[in-house]
Parts: C-alpha cells; structure tokens; sequence
C-alpha cells in the first residue's frame, strides 16, 4: 500500500481537475481550470506536470482520463470488462514509474458490442470503494456521452455508452430546430412530456414534432428546449432496464434531469457526487500500488 | 376542368424542378436548377415567374412546395387531414387567380402528435392518381425529413416525419463520428447490419458504438457510414407498420437504401417514381380547378 500524500487528476477533454490528496485521504487543495486535453493540443504535458507540482508540492502524481487517450499525453489502453481496481492499479502507464502515471480506461468487446469509457471508471469504483453504492449497483454517468455501467462484486461487468447529449448538443446548433431551442431547460412537466413521449421509441420522429408544433402554435418556443431534451434524455433512459435503483453520478443539475427521467419511466434513482466518487476511486488505485 | 397547357413547379428547399405540361398531360419540357427558397431569400420571386414564362411561354403557373411556406414567396398554409385533390384545389392560394397559385401543405393535428408537409402532398395524391400506388396504400418519402404517408380513399388521412436524413447529416458533418463517417453509403451487409441493429430501439448508443468499434479496432472506417447510415435509416423504418407493402417515393438511390432498411426489417416495398408522381398529382390539381 502506497503511503502518504499524492496529486490526482482528472484530465479530461475540456475541463481539469487537482486534487492534492494528504496522507489520511483528504483532499487539502483543489484546482480547476480548462487546461483540458484539447486546451493542450501541441502543449507539454511534462511541463504542465512540474507547473503543477510548482503549486502543490513534488508529489507523485496520478492521471485519469482523456489525458491517458490516443489524443492526449499518453495512450494508456483500456482494462477489458470485467475491471475492478486492482485490474486498473496493475496497468496503469507510467511516465516513470512510481512518480507519474495515467490510469487506463475499460472497454468491452462482446459478440455483438464494442464499447470504451475513460475516467468514469475512476468515478464507478470510487463510489463502491467509498460505499456511496453497494459492488452490484447499476450506475449512470450523464454527459456529452452518458454511461450506463453495471457493477458486480465491485468490479465493472458491462456498460453502454449513448450519444445522448452528443445529439442533443447538434440539435441545439445545427439542426432545424435550433431557432426553437435556446430556452432553459429544466425539470417540470414539459420535460416530463417529452420524456413520456420517448417511451414510443420513435426519437427520430418525436423530434420533428418540435418543429410541427410550433408550426401549428401548438407549442409555445420556450417550452421547446426543455420538451426536446426530454425527448433525447427519454430515449436515453427509456433503452435502459429500470427494475433496478439507479445510482447517477452527475452534476446536481443535469443528475436531476436524469433522474426525473427515470422517475417517469417508472424507476427509482439517486445522485452520488460525482467528484468525491473521482476522488475515492483514484484514492483507492494508488493505495493499492 | 381546366383545360390546356400550363406550368408546373416543384419549388423546393433547395432545388427548383418546372415542368411545361400540355394540354394532353404529356411534359413537353422540363428545367432544373438550384433556385431553391434558400436561393431566393431576398429575391424576387414574380421576376423569377416572368422570366421562366420567357422561357417556357405566357402559361398559367402552379406552384407546390416551400415556395408556399412562410420563409417563401407567400404562405399558402395548410389542409387538414383528410386532405385530397379536391381539397388541395379548393384552398390553392393565388398570386393572381387562375394565372399564378400556389398548392397548400398538409397538416396533422391529433390530441398528441402535430405534423406538417409542404411538396409532398402532391407527390402522394399524385401516385394515387396517376395509378402508381392504390388509394388505400403506406407511403414513405425518404429524405432529409423522411414522410411516412397513409392513404385512405384516395386521401391524406395520416402521417409521420421523422428527422432521419437531417440527424444523419448532422453526425456525419459535426459530430465526434464525423471522421469516419465520410465513407460511400450503398445497400449491402454492412448497411443491413446496421439495420438489423436498429431494432433493439437504441439509436443513441448504437451510434457510440460506431466509435468504440474503430477504437477497438473491430470495424473498419470505410465500412462506418454504410453502418451508421443503416442504424439510422433502421431507427426510422423500425418505428413504423411494417404489415403493409409499402410504395417508396424517392431517387432511385435512397429509395433502395429505404427499401433494404424494410425488407431487412421484415417488410415489403416498392420504388415509385417521384418526379412521375409530382407530375400526375399538380396535373391532377389544375385539372379540378
């Protein structure tokens, strides 16, 4: 077991985050800026490295996330499912050994799918390691692309990936329903009616009768937004099996959409926080070098 | 009914077709160009009329198509359903009456569902018309906003757009699929598996599963937007009746995409001659007035 006081970070593709982690497991310093893997591109991470041991102290130093891809620093590969700490622990890439290391992402390759996450490992076995969910919980990681991860005996059995705020994100600044899009977005019954919608499974079609609607004065445009993330969010949730608790790791704003959405759909949820869920996880890999 | 020749105008998005009718029926000439509404924004669309009257003679001009929306020359509104031939004539909205008009669209307003169509009405109306299809027959539009139309009695009683072509343009020009996605896109196993795909109702994730495989190395890039394109085009026809044969309007090209996607899917279909039917069905609409 690793002792003492180390830095994480969660490099990921927009955002960063440090944490210096003292040697009872506190977190005693916390940075975060937008020095992300595409703020980098043609930047040294090496360099970035010592700035930051410059303001946190000459620590040994532990990465997760898109700094470990093939776009980022170093590509650190992925764990096959199933992936519990241990398994990431014991691959992770050094820069030097013992001193700087990213930790790898997991994937999963079946007969019929292919799938790869990278930093939400860190997350789902961090909120098991830390018991803010049981090892056999069903977890969602909502974002750009949301995660749906299944846990066994605490190790990571299966997961989907879905492109839900992906398209969401087209729709707002590409598509034809763009003009009609730009109004806050928030729980209440318009998002809960396109949620409810969703449950058709026709995304491609609900999606059209935005523009329809206002077309015809059915749907005042302020209500649009929220309505059509209901819609890509409802379909998201709507793919999913329900008959299980759902631990969401998100944000406090977009874990509530999400987790209004399982509720409609006729699931339960709850929200973890997903940052002291990074910390446990990253906490616990470096303990166990 | 009125008798003799006259002018005829798919006037579209994008694309502008005229069509020199005779007093026969028979097209005597036709242009085409890409004075589309988008073309004219700010334009002077009687100036355009005068000028394709100095090509094609001092005819009577009937307009169908975005030119009769409300970003086009004037908003000719829309037929509720039902809507038939009679209907469409009836609600023609003139520029000048009996000389210059513009067909209406269609809408659909049920206690749940809003949908309109501007253009193809006429394609549909049309192939019943002109014997094409019958009049109690399932129509499907491929498209950038793919139509899925029912006739009954030889009218419009019901229809579905769905967003297909639009979503699938919006991933293959700005989303993370982007890269791989510049491939050719022709009906075969690798379109058909991602059709078969579609059917497990989860687009969102499908989709992610495109990058995850040439991550993982397990897909090709060049064959990634013949799959996309079946997991999308699969997401669409999916969602629809399948028991019925159905009578594809469209280019030879998306119509056999479209008609893979239903036979992969369980279904029938046949491909039907657009510009035929636009023809059959504005013929038909002038001949009623």
């Amino acid at each position: 077991m690793t002792q003492g006081a180390f830095l994480a970070i969660d490099w990921g593709t927009t955002n960063r985050r440090v944490y210096r982690i003292d040697a009872t497991d506190e977190v005693v310093a916390t940075e975060r800026d937008d020095r992300g893997m595409l703020a980098m591109e043609g930047g040294d991470y090496a360099d970035e490295i010592a700035r930051i041991r410059e303001r946190h102290g000459d620590l040994s130093v532990l990465i997760a996330g898109m700094a470990g891809s093939n776009r980022g620093w170093r590509d650190a590969g992925y764990c096959p499912c199933p992936a519990g700490l241990a398994d990431l622990a014991a691959a992770i890439a050094w820069i030097e050994p013992g001193r700087t290391g990213i930790v790898p992402g997991v994937s999963l390759a079946t007969d019929t799918r292919a799938d790869v996450m990278r930093g939400e490992e860190v997350q789902l076995l961090g909120a098991v390691a830390s018991g803010m969910a049981g090892p056999d919980a069903l977890f969602c990681q909502p974002g750009t692309h949301c995660k749906w991860a299944d846990l066994t005996g605490g190790r990571i059995t299966g997961f989907t990936t879905a492109m839900t705020g992906e398209v969401f994100a087209l729709l707002r600044r590409h598509s034809i329903l763009a003009p009609q899009l730009g109004g806050a977005i928030a729980d209440g019954p318009v998002f809960r009616a396109g949620v409810e919608r969703a449950r058709d499974g026709d995304l491609l079609a609900n999606l059209f009768d935005v523009r329809a609607s206002a077309v015809l004065g059915r749907r005042a445009d302020s209500d649009a937004a929220a309505y059509a993330s209901g819609l890509v969010i409802g379909a998201d949730v709507a793919a999913r099996p329900l008959d299980r608790k759902i631990a969401i790791l998100a944000d406090p704003e977009l874990g509530d959409l999400y987790r209004a959405a399982v509720e409609t759909l006729g699931g339960e949820a709850t929200i973890l926080d997903s940052h002291g869920a990074f910390v446990a996880g990253i906490t616990a890999i470096w303990r166990q070098l």
